[in-house]
């Protein structure tokens, strides 16, 4: 059956000791099959291709180098990976990516030996790396260390840190940048600039270069500044300056399309015999080798299902606008009415909505580059000066930035609006995107106020409170994906501070929701009415100010009172339940049941069966509601 | 009077402006007026001595270049501003430094109108700064905007993110660089060896440089590649073009402190018309112009009250180690008896005690700088293979590595060990130095092991667990200052995982303590049993994994479960609540009372005090019991 295989060579490819079982020169169509193979698989499962298609032939070229997984290869942020998982053991579940119970979008250490180390977030793969180059110098190891970072994430200042410790510390590592000048959108910063001169005023590599003269000048610092001078003077103006003073040796630009540059530069860089960190530039074109990909402005960076041929997407119809459009649109309502509204993203102008803003706003929207901490400090200094910045974040990449919200914002009592997209669980992107803590770690905060959009409208209303709000710091929290479908007034009304509504009103069992879950709270409110339980649903709105009065008026007044919100242990049940307790509404009874999601991290799946895994959905609402009042069923627990 | 005052021309001054007022020949006395005030002020105080020293003549060239408050000064860290305060109208108050109810020990913007910024944590000032001069060019304003930032403080990420980000702006900004080769330790890093080795490349400018040359020189970008080349072969290899390559003009170095160069310098930068942020490297020494300071190997950072004329400190005599010391003896036990234990720390060696590990292991310790990111995933790393690495961080500094613990630890169940110091309330370095929130913001994660240390002993113990604890991640708090002052066993024992104790046992209250609050439990207890009322104290040692059947037995034997901690709400307290409801342990009634810092950041103070006034003292505890039992007196509230 070989001989009519569309990938004869990569079929005889399993792990990479295959690979490297293969003539250097049958490389060229190793790629070329490869390339083919991962379009094919993305078509039927959607997910991150235009990344994966620029590193083809560095994702070949490196498997064939390094003797993996012995040498430890991570790839930052990981979702150029899919290459890497169809050579290392994993073609045939490639299909399955990001689906339920198949293989993960990212790089994952439980999944494969070839995966040393997990990712999601961007801009961690240096630190990680280091720390293996020392733990292998410190077992007298001989590994070699690669770590593949893109251009994007080096605008964040973790990979800076981890530069800066490695290029002082005496232990050989690779560091490979990936330059494709684009990560999700085009990049910003001054990094991005200077890789861009560095490009443009260099000529690639010349071969005789990289026979020669790199096998001979790497190991070796360049000593004599005079000798240097005189470089400099040749017109190596800007020939890796910023890397080599930051202790690196840098080589490059290398045209990472290219396998007969790409093999001789990375042998000779792992024969380097120097304990020293090396930086290889690679200059790759997201998307290359796939004219739908090329042609796209994102470069198909995440995509749905596709056909190959024309790579027209198959986009599910959509009945409602995702909250995200909700979200933007309600903020630029805001930014006419008040033009001391301005925005700021942190390299996601698209995830975030923000796009829109600045098309609207030009001069009043800021994107940082993947430079969260800086984002949220930048944002409070605008707010000392009287503006009003809207930070949107998602909620997991604020963990990025996590001491910022409390040191620099809360702590001063500065109005920053946080924007928390992406809270809750998030579906295929998995454990490492949901946005499960944010209510936890920013609710034990003092004087911040925390709310949740139980639906559109509702997140239009609280963009319009956040805009009000102008005495402290707020953080609004709302799912990915679309809202229930509702007609919207045009613009949000500003909210009562810290006070929840009654949805419907009941006698026996009280609901108190926070955030999304409010559909299934009232779906579960049906299921228990029809069993002859009377049953109130709230929302809370607020999780901090909490509605007290309403809490105290659902615990006095029901037999039970459950919790529910998408978030973790700590956070809403948790203030609902601390403030029961201090206010001695415990003390003669109440069947309260706190909801919140398991305490495990869940595998990426639909968001739908991720809530169903994690307990949350209106059945479970029930069985907990008749638990409760000792009516366990097996209804109730099917 | 004034004739026989010891800063005649000082007293003049009561607010920049009046220092505005004087001739430039009058500012080196100013400045060596304003040096006595500040040792004198300290030696009253204790604080931060050395880094306020080295900024005497920058803080006095600033105010008189700069129209401050108007134009923005902001202090990195903020420990160096005590000479700003006298300056800025707080000469009167100098003597009330870090005391309960007298002046913060950093800037604030409660304080003053001329601290437009307050800090405490490193690195923040860039991006604070930025967003104000964004701001104004919003607004069409015209004022300066100038951030102070130690060469320490550059080797944090957010530095580089926000360098990165001006460097692509057209806002005007001014980024002094204030380079004494030395933060609390020497530093470590790339970057800094990139300044020394700038330093030391090129000499200070010259007056003539400075009269004219800059002036003529800074707003004109170099834009001639063979003019820089020929820069270049003249021997400025390294002049600052790592700061140019991020988009900065450079100018320096400088020395900081000769007024009659910083002056021009300063002038010329204010006056440069171009939309682009400045660099102006200005070296300075630690502790100048105080020979106890300048002969001292920290050159007294931060000092106890102390005699001017010797330097010599006024040190409490100490009954007790230290906790930080008996994490320190107790590491190096473990590290002895397993080569794979490892240390990790973040710019703080003596802070946390590794310094004395880093002196019996020098190649099992590293201080990776002012960068607590990549301190936590280098760890990460570090552990991937086979490595027991300890990550020795201040609870309120982990809080910059927050997504590095979620996503490169925890996630991936990689066990790193987390050594929180200085958990809790702080003392004088107050709301931005306090450790409330760890156990909310580390509780909230799966699978993580959280302890808490009620004694020294107790903490040598959980070391040894840490150690043992070797399939997923662990956190141990232990607060500031001395512990008990009990007799410690050589070497910790493992503690059962997930298990507390019970200290005392009685009847009818229980209090359940995590921490260091233990001995606050057992005064309470004795005078609850002198009231009669018969009291259990016990020491829940883990918050995670919660010690379910302890929780059980409290809440089913006593009409009274007290919860106490040094920690915000969300944390323990929360954990206890939430599993005695989905439990069912509230369903008929329990007087449970979760105790926890107050929803509010506390100012600096006494430790003591702090607690007293966060009602986490015996007597709070007592009064907590009684109110709850229907038996609150006048004492209870007293």
């Amino acid at each position: 059956m070989t001989s009519t295989s569309k990938t004869p060579l990569l079929d005889r490819v399993r792990v990479p000791a295959d690979l490297r079982g293969l003539r250097p020169d049958q490389l060229r169509q190793v790629a070329d099959e490869l390339r083919t193979e991962t379009i094919d698989a993305v078509s039927v499962t959607g997910g991150h291709l235009g990344a994966g298609l620029g590193v083809v032939e560095l994702t070949v070229a490196l498997h064939y180098v390094f003797e993996t997984p012995a040498d430890r290869l991570i790839w930052d942020v990981g979702h150029q990976c899919y290459p890497h998982k169809i050579l290392t053991g994993r073609r045939d579940r490639i299909r399955t990516l990001r689906q339920g119970g198949g293989l993960s979008g990212f790089t994952k250490r439980t999944e494969s030996v070839y995966d040393p180390f997990g990712a999601g977030h961007s801009s961690t793969s240096i630190s990680a790396g280091l720390g293996m180059a020392v733990a292998r110098d410190l077992k007298g190891g001989s590994n070699h260390v690669v770590c593949v970072i893109g251009d994007g994430a080096m605008s964040a200042g973790m990979a800076y840190e981890a530069m800066n410790n490695a290029g002082s510390t005496d232990s050989k590592l690779i560091v490979v940048l990936n330059d494709n000048d684009m990560s999700i959108a085009p990049p910003v910063g001054a990094m991005s600039a200077y890789l861009s001169r560095l490009i443009s005023s260099k000529p690639y590599l010349s071969l005789r270069h990289l026979a020669k003269d790199i096998a001979e000048q790497l190991p070796r610092p360049l000593r004599d500044a005079a000798r240097k001078a005189e470089e400099y003077a040749r017109g190596l103006v800007t020939g890796g300056t910023l890397f080599e003073e930051l202790g690196f040796y840098y080589v490059g630009p290398i045209d990472g399309h290219n396998l007969d540059h790409l093999l001789p530069v990375l042998q000779n860089v792992r024969d380097a015999e120097d304990a020293k960190p090396v930086l290889v530039h690679v200059v790759t074109r997201k998307g290359h080798g796939y004219p739908p990909a090329e042609a796209s402005a994102d470069k198909l960076h995440a995509v749905a299902r596709f056909d190959v041929i024309t790579g027209t997407q198959t986009k599910a119809k959509s009945n409602a606008p995702t909250y995200t459009r909700v979200f933007a649109d309600a903020l630029i309502r805001e930014a006419e009415a008040d033009e001391r509204v301005v925005a700021i993203n942190a390299a996601m102008p698209s995830g975030t909505g923000l796009d829109l803003f600045a098309r609207r706003f030009p001069d009043r929207c800021f994107d940082v580059g993947i430079a969260e901490q800086h984002a949220v400090t930048f944002a409070a200094g605008l707010a000392t000066e009287g503006f009003k910045p809207f930070c949107a974040i998602y909620s997991t990449f604020l963990q990025r930035a996590y001491d910022q919200v409390v040191h620099d914002v809360v702590l001063q009592h500065l109005p920053v609006r946080f924007a928390l997209d992406r809270a809750g669980l998030v579906g295929a992107d998995g454990a490492t995107h949901a946005g499960s803590f944010d209510v936890a770690y920013l609710g034990c905060l003092p004087d911040i106020v925390l709310m949740a959009a139980a639906d559109e409208e509702d997140l239009m209303h609280m963009v319009a409170t956040q805009a009000a709000i102008d005495d402290r710091a707020s953080a609004l929290r709302y799912p990915r994906g679309e809202g229930v479908g509702m007609s919207l007034p045009e613009r949000g009304t500003v909210l009562p501070l810290g006070k929840g509504r009654i949805v419907q009103e009941g006698t026996k069992v009280a609901i108190l929701s926070y955030g999304a879950r409010l559909e299934e709270a009232r779906r579960a409110a049906q299921d228990l009415a029809a069993r002859g339980l009377s049953t109130t649903v709230a929302d809370a709105r607020f999780a901090k100010p909490l509605d007290e009065d309403l809490v105290r008026r659902l615990a006095l007044n029901h037999e039970v009172l459950i919790t529910i919100e998408e978030g973790s242990v700590g956070g809403f049940g948790s203030f609902v339940l601390h403030h029961l307790a201090t206010a001695g509404l415990l003390d003669h009874g109440l069947k309260v049941r706190p909801m919140v999601l398991p305490d495990r991290f869940l595998d990426h799946d639909s968001p739908a069966r991720q809530y169903e895994t994690a307990g949350l959905s209106a059945r479970h609402i029930v069985a907990t509601a008749l638990t409760a009042l000792g009516m366990e069923t097996a209804a109730a627990r099917a």
